[in-house]
């Protein structure tokens, strides 16, 4: 529970109403209700301000008087939003302490405040620093380094040598530092690469639940600082992801490729081995990146969504292309000729 | 072993043959042998009726006379095979028991009759009821509560605040109630915005192994009664599931989309964020929804299968398909100029 | 360390040089120094050749004269290169031993020279062979067989009855066994069905970071001999792959499909249920595979990657291809018409 001051101080906001109101939650405009502090970002729910039962509403300026709440005016709502939602989470605080339950290998080296959960294995060499947090049966290979404050959840795997920078937030089921995929075919079998780099990750790093990030065949795999790596992704072996990308849910990367900084990638968006994608690059969701991209702006592909029977004879027709594109060839000769 | 008397009081099925007939097992017709059970469901499949070496056959009526074998006769054969699936069924019965190596926080309450496997985590607050089975080495955050005779498979990872319905079966690597992917961007750098919305799951829902269920932002994530979900699926913050829809291995929700009911979503298909999909839509693997779609129907995308070197053509048909389209009008005028 | 004269004999190398160097890593040619190991495989780096500080390098007889290094002269520097990459690879040797905080059923058959780590949990009447190792917190179901010298990483699970062949290498977060999505539809509500096959996998199989493979509905999941399975697979139950198969990242295998000897499956490449794969068949990263596939050679889908308003432009025209195929043959008509 915090009063409307304090969240006004806390966002520097401007506030407009009663600043002892308590508030005990953030809910959108048309789901809150008394205690509730709601946001106006997205111009489409304007329309809300005028119902809602929220007992105060982070706005832009413009909208403050429309405002039947009590309002806290701030630059960007939706910022504001993000700024204090942390005060309102459900988890509960950890409080320092390493489980009598936890197996840490007596060579590993433990900063003093550190919680470390039930069931979790630390392998021998490996370093945990200040304020980290490690979440029940997650288990750190060998001689890892896991930076200042990060947190780990439940179920994590890393491998040996996997270097986490601080901050890093990883959640469960996430796997960092397997093999990459290597393999040189030996008359028709295939001989295994040994996948001797390691994962790099820079600060302020988060991981999803489900995804993978292969440790390098000779180089490194490095994640650059403030990447945002969503869940049920794939980042092949000695793949380079430059400050502050973020790629959503199922996307995958493929070996040796280079992604730029400040890139988004859509969910499910494919991109190939080898290839570099250039800074400030947007890639819809689903796309298949098969070529390089030196230049920034959004780029897509697929066929978008049609009825079944439509679709089928699209397809047919995509699949003749060529023969049509002759057919309209033929036709402007033919015509010329006529002439 | 069953006696063929048995199986048919289960189905209410009409026994032609002898009823002593002692099963134990069930097969495809063309792989079934003695004291294996079959069915014919699919018509394609009608000429192994007279080969296969089954001891006996669910049929339907019409089917009845060719059986070479003792005939169980059904309405429906799958539906038959499904209902009897569980009497052979491999795995081992779970009794009733909480390990003494799983680590259970004092204040969570769990049910008398539970099974609860080596290795488990369960923290503080979460409640358990009767008839629940937690494979080993899962993680069961705080303040969950798991739904009476649900089972939860060896390596699942809850968040804390997760509501699982009855009679749920979640697979190996599932992970639920992790954080949605929220952030907004502070000049250029990627602010989190904590997640406090949870998840919360009907009756009789099963999730597959690897899968990920992220907790709402806000509101919460809501699967509805008797949805299937696949191996390998990413469902989005604050998507909602209508009852009794079916998700095929591979696809992807991204956020705050609403599924409506008894719809089926094939394998790999990806659901763009923020649409509805209506009741009793079909949308094809690997299809790529971009939009809400709201009339029922069978919904597709992609270009289908083709050699290399023809998709080749077709692909860079396919980009200049515009031109493509100029150069017909172009004809078209001229041709009527001609006129 | 080991002196080039011991690499050049463990590859039947020819040894041009100083055969006391001592070489302490392998590096790509360009990063490579000082008591480093390099190749010259792909004919794009030569240029690399002159260059490095490697302390020698592994190229074909038509290099050997362009080598500034010590040289190692091979038929294949790639194949070479996998052969030697073990030699340094960083990841700690396991010594043989059961951990003390292992949980391991009685019945549970462990032969003596395996490696067990903290936190295993290995069900009743599951067989463990000679050299097998297994990492922490895994999970290992009931009335398995782990073959000779298999290893399974950190939190990998298996359900009951799978049976892992010798020399597989199952990576964290791999979950092998789970129940196939099978159900009947019974008026309108998805009746499950018992999945009660089995997944069996031959030598020399390697399996990704959270890839999961299902256990067979009646008949088995079949993975041959010397098949590579990449991460964050999906395979459906009763898929059989041919020996030498290997399938990249995000790949998927709906239930019942077979696949051939010695394929390639891209990237992301999905591929329906219910249908044939054959010998040496490569797949695009991406594609869809709609239908059985009887010849050998290469097959993809999709439409590239175009910039985001060039592609909105062509997705149109892409759902109106059918309609513009009607234009042409009306020109045709009309054109023939004015003969």
């Amino acid at each position: 529970m915090y009063s409307l001051d304090q969240i006004a101080e806390h966002l520097g906001a401007k506030l407009i109403g009663d600043p002892q109101i308590q508030i005990n939650g953030v809910q959108a405009l048309d789901k809150a209700g008394q205690g509730q502090l709601s946001f106006l970002s997205n111009p489409r729910y304007r329309k809300n301000l005028s119902t809602t039962l929220a007992s105060a509403v982070m706005v832009k300026a413009d909208q403050a008087d429309n405002c039947t709440t009590a309002a806290l005016v701030v630059d960007d709502p939706y910022l504001a939003y993000a700024l204090i939602s942390g005060w309102f989470d459900t988890r509960p605080g950890h409080k320092a302490g390493v489980s009598d339950k936890a197996m840490i290998d007596p060579t590993a080296v433990i900063a003093a405040d550190v919680m470390i959960a039930a069931g979790v294995v630390i392998e021998a060499g490996t370093v945990i620093e200040l304020g980290v947090e490690i979440g029940a049966n997650s288990v750190i290979g060998a001689n890892c380094v896991i930076g200042k404050d990060t947190r780990l959840a439940a179920n994590v795997t890393l491998y040996h040598e996997v270097r986490l920078g601080q901050r890093n937030l990883v959640h469960s089921g996430a796997v960092i530092g397997a093999d990459g995929f290597g393999f040189a075919n030996q008359q028709g079998q295939w001989l295994k690469i040994s996948q001797i780099g390691r994962v790099i990750t820079g600060d302020d790093v988060e991981i999803g639940a489900c995804t993978s990030v292969d440790r390098g065949a000779i180089e490194d795999t490095v994640i650059g600082d403030g990447v945002k790596i969503d869940n049920q992704i794939q980042i092949g072996h000695n793949v380079v992801i430059g400050d502050h990308t973020a790629m959503a849910g199922c996307a995958g990367v493929a070996g040796s490729t280079k992604i730029g900084t400040r890139c988004t990638i859509g969910g499910a968006a494919v991109i190939a081995g080898h290839i570099t994608i250039a800074d400030d690059v947007h890639v819809s969701g689903m796309a298949m990146v098969t070529k390089s991209l030196s230049e920034p702006g959004i780029y897509s592909s697929g066929t978008g969504i049609a009825p079944y029977h439509k679709w089928r004879k699209s397809v047919a027709r995509f699949n003749q292309l060529d023969k049509l594109v002759e057919r309209v060839s033929q036709l402007e000769q033919a015509l010329k000729d006529k002439d």
